[in-house]
């Protein structure tokens, strides 16, 4: 058995502590799986004296990870700090320039500099693994990278965000609203304090970009998706989605636009049909479907977040590390990734929920269904149940395909329309099947 | 880039000549992705001039696989004949004694033959590949060694059967007899005409074995796995389970036994509750779920059979093998394997469904409570319907949670009774959660 392979882990949270304690309790089968052992021999984190219910007898302490990276004598640098830039940025730098190999859990490192540090790390032919980056329930990062590597992807479609699936469809399970569950979510761990980065749609942008990536061959793109939250949907949009037959999910979807040869990189609340490959994802986990041209359908699901599912493929990376199993970082060497040809998500072609809230008087309706007809957008469904307290009502359309930008002039000139009490309410519907 | 990898191919069926259309399809990106080509040099078959619709031009014909094997100037062998004996044995023997890689889709022969041929491999440094042999929509063997390698595995449950899963469902779905649906499946292509490799479980079985090997570093074992089939259910037994809140599914479970330490492996039909993650895939797909201690549930689901996803796990591993990254067969190496120490089904634990059909006079129903009463097995709920045309009638009851050698005790002293009109219906009710 050859030498260990020593580890200095930068960022001691759950995520780290979760490391230390995966490699504590399985290390004598991972040595077994990966012909030599894995060592923690350094950490940097800020609090030294905290406990974190794991044992650092014997490993070097640093109070700075960058100090650490520059320094210690080690064979991998594990980042777990977060963020883009600083700090998690800098240590992931200093290791690479001193030719230590990076596994990082950062999606936000990797979507806004990963071709950048790629191009660093293949260079000196280091590997920078990211697997805990998306998903770590799912090892999606490999299956993409290597066991659908023969496939052509069509279109990856995923539920990227565990506290947003979690948001919907407790919304829908229990009928209360955005605000209520949010406040729920927060007081059991789920979401953070300021919950935008999740529900604003960020966290799973960061994801979509990375797997765009590695799916279609081109450059990290984030600033190309197109990304809505879910701050906007209400319990009405929920329960008028199940009566048309459909249910509501963030969903970040990446495909090649066949006329264009484009990706469409989009993360949206949509709604899908319940028997749907990602409909049944419910509570706090991330689903990933991949397409590809020979597979067909490959479907994966676990939990997104949390110590135990994060230390996973942290420490799978490792062992692909200690093993000496490479691939190039987004699966072609990043000097041959090419740039992504974005198209404008006003070109998506689809059916549309719309709805509307309306004074409830003559005529309202004739000049809804105007402006439709006038863009040329034709309606498949529409709900206008009995009257509200306020003489005021929510009338739903379930419309026929179209391209976005027709719809958006209809809705555009409704904006203009006194009896528009709210500006509409327009969500995508995704066939999965 | 360096010299391509070189390829002989070993029976051309549906998946032999879809790994062809894959390369020659993919090709381009196939090589980007692992820095090398893959090159098909020599191809074995019985009948040269059928059509396969692939392009066999500057490709070395060999009558004889096992000739090609021993002869064929190539750096892997892809066995694509099948069985676990005769010319499928003998070719990818021939190519490991002439140190030539293996990839090979043959469940069969990994199932019985796979630590023998694994120790020849690994001695040689050979990589024996055997995506393709296990649900080949889904990487899961290179999850189990690679992306979950982190975690002890507590158990593996798996719809391992497309067939099985596709006449279960129809079942479900229409309220048809599986002798019904098991010809439909036939006409479909989804059955073979001699359907009980599939129908009785043998199919699952070999992929269950295959599957415990990786999950707990033990030894392929296919005789302990406890395998029971599909063809005694009845559209009846389908309909009380929904009645009582279940689904039937074929299932494969391996889990570690905690009391004995040993492994459990069975192949059978059983309950499941709708909600489970296994419960929703319906049709003719593979799902497995692996259950770790770190990762917690990692779903995965996709097309279990069929060229299209066997060729795309097939050109998987010899992506592998051009990048020259190398896993132990069985995730470790196949001199550590540990003898598998089986627990017979009776000591199962667990909920239990019987079905019993019975004359319907009085006092019947009193003998079969007095059974379960005297072997010590609680009824959680009970169901006897009016009476059918024939005076007879079907007793439904599921059990509160006990040992297997209990219920079968209760059920033998049943079998003497003069009212009983068949042999008890059972099946396990599985706790997914």
């Amino acid at each position: 058995m050859t030498q260990p392979l020593r580890i200095a882990i930068a960022g001691l949270g759950t995520v780290g502590a979760g490391t230390l304690k995966l490699l504590q309790a399985n290390g004598a089968a991972i040595a077994a799986r990966c012909g030599r052992s894995l060592k923690v021999c350094a950490v940097a984190a800020r609090e030294r004296s905290k406990d974190r219910g794991v044992d650092l007898g014997g490993v070097a302490w640093f109070d700075d990870p960058v100090a650490m990276a520059a320094r210690a004598d080690v064979d991998v640098v594990v980042e777990l700090i977060g963020g883009a830039e600083g700090v998690a940025r800098k240590t992931v730098e200093a290791a690479l320039a001193r030719k230590v190999h990076v596994v990082t859990a950062n999606k936000a490192l990797l979507a806004h500099h990963g071709v950048d540090l790629a191009k660093v790390a293949e260079a000196a032919g280091l590997t920078l693994g990211y697997e805990a980056a998306v998903a770590g329930g799912i090892p999606i990062i490999k299956a993409l990278r290597e066991g659908l590597a023969g496939n052509t992807i069509r279109r990856i479609t995923g539920i990227l965000n565990g506290t947003c699936n979690y948001i919907l469809s407790t919304m829908r399970a229990t009928g209360r609203d955005f605000a209520d569950v949010l406040k729920e979510a927060q007081d059991l761990g789920y979401a953070e304090v300021d919950p935008a980065f999740d529900i604003d749609g960020t966290d799973a942008a960061h994801k979509l970009a990375i797997l765009t990536s590695v799916a279609f061959g081109t450059q990290v793109d984030i600033k190309s998706v197109h990304i809505e939250g879910i701050r906007h949907i209400s319990s009405l949009d929920i329960q008028y989605a199940e009566e048309f037959g459909f249910r509501i999910k963030l969903l970040g979807l990446a495909e090649r636009d066949e006329k264009s040869g484009g990706i469409v990189q989009r993360v949206y609340p949509c709604l899908i049909k319940p028997d749907a490959p990602l409909a049944g994802a419910e509570g706090v986990v991330n689903a990933i479907v991949a397409e590809g041209d020979f597979v067909g359908k490959s479907v994966y699901e676990g939990r997104g977040a949390g110590a135990g599912p994060t230390a996973s493929a942290v420490v799978a990376d490792l062992m692909d590390i200690a093993a000496g199993r490479r691939v190039p970082t987004f699966g072609i060497p990043a000097t041959e990734l090419k740039a992504l040809a974005t198209v404008p998500v006003d070109q998506h072609v689809g059916e549309y929920y719309v709805r509307l809230r309306v004074v409830d008087r003559p005529g309202v309706f004739a000049d809804i269904a105007g402006a439709f007809r006038d863009e040329g957008v034709s309606m498949e469904s529409v709900l206008q149940r009995g009257r509200s307290e306020k003489s005021n009502v929510n009338v739903v359309i379930i419309t026929h395909e179209t391209q976005e930008s027709n719809l958006l002039r209809a809705l555009k000139r409704l904006q203009a329309n006194a009896a528009l009490l709210e500006p509409p309410h327009m969500m995508r519907i995704e066939d999965l099947a």
